[in-house]
């Protein structure tokens, strides 16, 4: 699969997240060993091996995903493209929305084309107390 | 404040994070728009102005910072250094240590040397479920 944009190869990504797609989904990542996934509160996977791994549990485990994104902000170059994301994520029959999930997503352009490199999701606490309250509340 | 490479401008960063110090902390940063930082849970800070702001509440909530930090990750080329770090905080007199937070922190080479453009940090649950578990448990 080739993909002559960052935005071809985000959209196809979160085309196989929906569709539960591994062979699609592994299409959009690099080639190299050197790509880390994190999922919301796990541990980095690092390199094809571990990351099909973990995509493979994550569809395994669903029967169906409903998602749509935001584009929270791009950087781009000539050589690199960096989005921050809005997930909004609905497993299995769910009723409601769960809070969304906020991603970083680095695109690198190869010699055959453009490849995630870096996905790194995490849990974003909608009307969660402020960053200037008290040090207990403040995680870093 | 010039940073030679990728190493140098993550030592100033986290050096500056521990003193909290907001100019060295700033220093540490690109000089555009286009820097984002996301502290755990919270929302994205887009700008110079934002970023700045988030990190003066944060030093201002605490009295004293403890950090180390381990590098999971590195992906390094002539303009781009992506690093995923654990961090070990521990805030105020806290006796024992918060559970890590997981960071992607990207460097990028600019005329006057690296400096960081993005910073993604998020909790990582130690001894969390697997992936693998239900879809209830399944964040993403």
């Amino acid at each position: 699969m080739t993909f002559s944009s960052p935005e071809a190869a985000e959209a196809a990504f979160y085309s196989a997240f929906e569709a539960r797609d591994l062979d699609a989904m592994m299409a959009t990542w690099g080639s190299g060993e050197s790509i880390v996934c994190i999922h919301p509160l796990a541990a980095p996977l690092n390199g094809r091996s571990a990351v099909t791994a973990g995509w493979k549990s994550i569809f395994e485990a669903a029967e169906h995903f409903s998602l749509y994104t935001e584009v929270a902000h791009q950087m781009h170059d000539a050589t690199h493209a960096i989005h921050v994301v809005r997930e909004h994520l609905a497993i299995g029959k769910e009723a409601g929305q769960r809070p969304p999930i906020l991603s970083t997503n680095i695109y690198r352009k190869e010699n055959d084309g453009w490849h995630m490199v870096l996905h790194h999701a995490s849990p974003l606490h909608v009307g969660a107390p402020s960053i200037s309250h008290s040090p207990s509340q403040v995680l870093h």
